[in-house]
């Protein structure tokens, strides 16, 4: 039977909305991973009643309980309090902890004020697992087989002590399973089509299962399988994924991997080829995402943003004739980008973008309107793309511009032989 | 009396960690803005039991519920369901909404599936909020003195409606005093030294307050107060700002500014000047959070990224002896980048920017190692910084690095006289 948990961030500093709570995400993805359910996620303010109210609760409902927050020193720090009177235990000075603490402030010639006693009371019976990496003690309590585990609020804490020990803890105490994914990225399709393809899939199969996340302007699809190795869940996962495979293969771009640079990135590495953009309403985007990634140099030496039609000519030589005749939001200007780049750059792919993200039109032409133009030794092509939707915000379409700009790269890349 | 509300955040994706969730924050913020007390954030799974059971007790306690996601067009989309049957509703075809589903998906030339369909079905008597972002429609439901409003899950819509349309709605309906904030931004001091500069104002003053936020390698202060007029709470606001000014003035680069980007843009179109970057580590970062800013045509109208030593000679005419003598990463190579980028982009004012990003040293000079160059008619000048510390990650680098260039063009901005 798999056991279940659940994660209660205590801090008023949350609810008034002065941080982000990052501890939630690595605590859920760390549960998943070893295979405890997580139903609920709460978070409450350093009220003691409150904070009391809600550990009844989630105890009662669940075989793990993990908090985060509020083992500092200051007043406001109450979970300890909450928990020994949740679980109707008493707080004790805990000798060794003690003495860890004063060892941290003399080593850092610090002064260690009374608050800092404070933090060495711990339940009785409490586990205590030494932080190598503050000083709140990290304890889990167990009583009538309900386990709490406390952790510090500090993120620079509470991650590595989790990876480090609470998980392995937890793991060989109450994990039955384990549980293994596989991403698979899609591009040109939407979450509602890539749903109905794979409707049947999804009720059927309850081991391994198939969830869809819709990204922007792309879709997440996780295959997941549960069981004792994990030979068997890829075995399990490989024979739903041939199934996938038939139904939106043509939309997978990538299996395990980040985002469509990084896809893109990989190809032109395994090839030995090099890309470089020319970018208009994407203003940076594409080289930006590219660059993000370790290891760039190998795949980018130069791109270069030419926002104004003036840029456009004297960098890329794009004609006069041309954007007289055609405008600068036009095929062939996409086209005489690409090919002026190929030759600027030196690069294998030329990828240019031109379009209008707003928030104003531009040449008549509607917002959203973008071209995409490729060159390479293959040749020249160029495509069109219509993103005019919703409120057709401007950092929308410049997100999804790049999107269809680095897919074109990714593609050109796959087609070259080098 | 203050009103109180809960936020529920649904969706397994949540539970299993695979996003973090960052409209608890936008939502927490912005009630404790209006004066909405919030004792309780929640996240549940795609479950409708649990959803129900946690919806009934969310209501029970408290004036407001505000849900975030599981409003989309598939079958794990079930917070409508959940409230319709927590609040003893039924859900009913709304046509308005329909009819704005339809001409999204008309004008997207895509197809709509049935499944879109199951998001005009709405709880009867809902408030319906045009939802200028997606197809989800944003409703506000009430019964019995009780509000329940139901965003979608996805950021990009639901904090542009949540501040557009909800925030003022709640204020209106229930909120007892007015709240006004003066943001200032500081560049070039950290979080602690203006914490040490401001902790007597910050312990003395109640109403108004002022609390620091830690950014990206700047600080935002926000001083807030609360009154019964705009008037009052600005003339609290401005006998308190005098003070800060005092001590921190000479940090503060902008007043209700979005970023340094946003503050070197005002400048710059003021004063009718437009800007080029010439980008290696940065990676046309510089080029893209400018570019992000509507308007950004009067700004910037070229940049480059010349992340190879080749195409920062062959683009910006960088001599090969600089590279030789001093290197890539250097004083002289980023003024000779500068110079060149001048005359290439025909730009006010050129900024350079050259270093090392990380995960490999270079030219045996340090992670975190960065020049910046300035070229204008009033000369050329550079700048290092060094941004080695802590973990020295790549964006972070790059990030920093990238705050500096930006700084620079708008003191450069400052200085010309045009």
């Amino acid at each position: 039977m798999s056991k279940s948990a659940e994660i209660i961030c205590v801090g008023t500093e949350l609810l008034l909305g002065d941080i982000v709570d990052t501890n939630s995400q690595h605590l859920s993805r760390g549960l998943a991973e070893i295979g405890i359910n997580l139903f609920h996620r709460e978070t409450v303010g350093d009220n003691h009643d409150r904070l009391v109210c809600v550990l009844k609760r989630a105890i009662s409902e669940n075989d793990i309980v993990i908090t985060s927050g509020g083992l500092g020193a200051t007043c406001d720090d109450i979970t300890k309090e909450g928990v020994a009177e949740a679980m109707g235990l008493k707080l004790v000075l805990h000798e060794p902890s003690l003495e860890r603490i004063k060892e941290h402030y003399r080593r850092r010639d610090a002064v260690m004020t009374e608050n800092n006693v404070k933090q060495a009371y711990l339940p009785e019976g409490a586990i205590v697992f030494d932080n190598d990496y503050g000083t709140a003690p990290i304890t889990a309590v167990q009583k009538d087989g309900k386990t709490v585990i406390m952790l510090p609020g500090v993120p620079r804490e509470l991650v590595p002590m989790f990876d480090e020990k609470i998980k392995p803890w937890l793991k060989e105490q109450y994990s039955d399973a384990i549980i293994v994914s596989r991403n698979l990225r899609l591009y040109g399709i939407g979450e509602a089509a890539a749903e109905d393809l794979l409707r049947d899939l999804m009720d059927s199969y309850q081991n391994p299962t198939i969830a869809p996340y819709a990204k922007t302007g792309e879709v997440l699809l996780r295959l997941t399988a549960k069981g004792q190795s994990e030979k068997e869940c890829n075995a399990l996962i490989d024979s739903l994924f041939e199934k996938v495979e038939e139904r939106v293969g043509q939309y997978i771009y990538g299996i395990d991997v980040g985002s469509l640079e990084e896809a893109m990135s990989r190809v032109c590495r395994e090839k030995g080829l090099t890309v470089s953009f020319a970018e208009s309403c994407t203003g940076g985007m594409c080289a930006k995402r590219v660059i993000d990634l370790p290891g760039a140099s190998k795949v980018i030496g130069m791109s270069v943003v030419t926002y104004h039609g003036s840029a456009k000519q004297k960098l890329l030589g794009v004609k006069s004739e041309t954007i007289e005749k055609y405008g600068l939001i036009s095929h062939e200007c996409a086209k005489e980008m690409a090919v002026g780049l190929l030759s600027l750059s030196e690069a294998d792919i030329a990828v240019s973008v031109t379009g209008v993200a707003g928030p104003d039109t531009d040449e008549g032409k509607a917002i959203g309107t973008v071209y995409i133009g490729v060159a390479s030794k293959r040749g020249v092509r160029s495509s069109f793309i219509n993103l005019a939707r919703g409120k057709r915000e401007r950092e929308y379409i410049r997100t999804l511009a790049a999107n269809a700009a680095i897919n074109e790269a990714r593609l050109e890349a796959l087609l070259l032989n080098q």
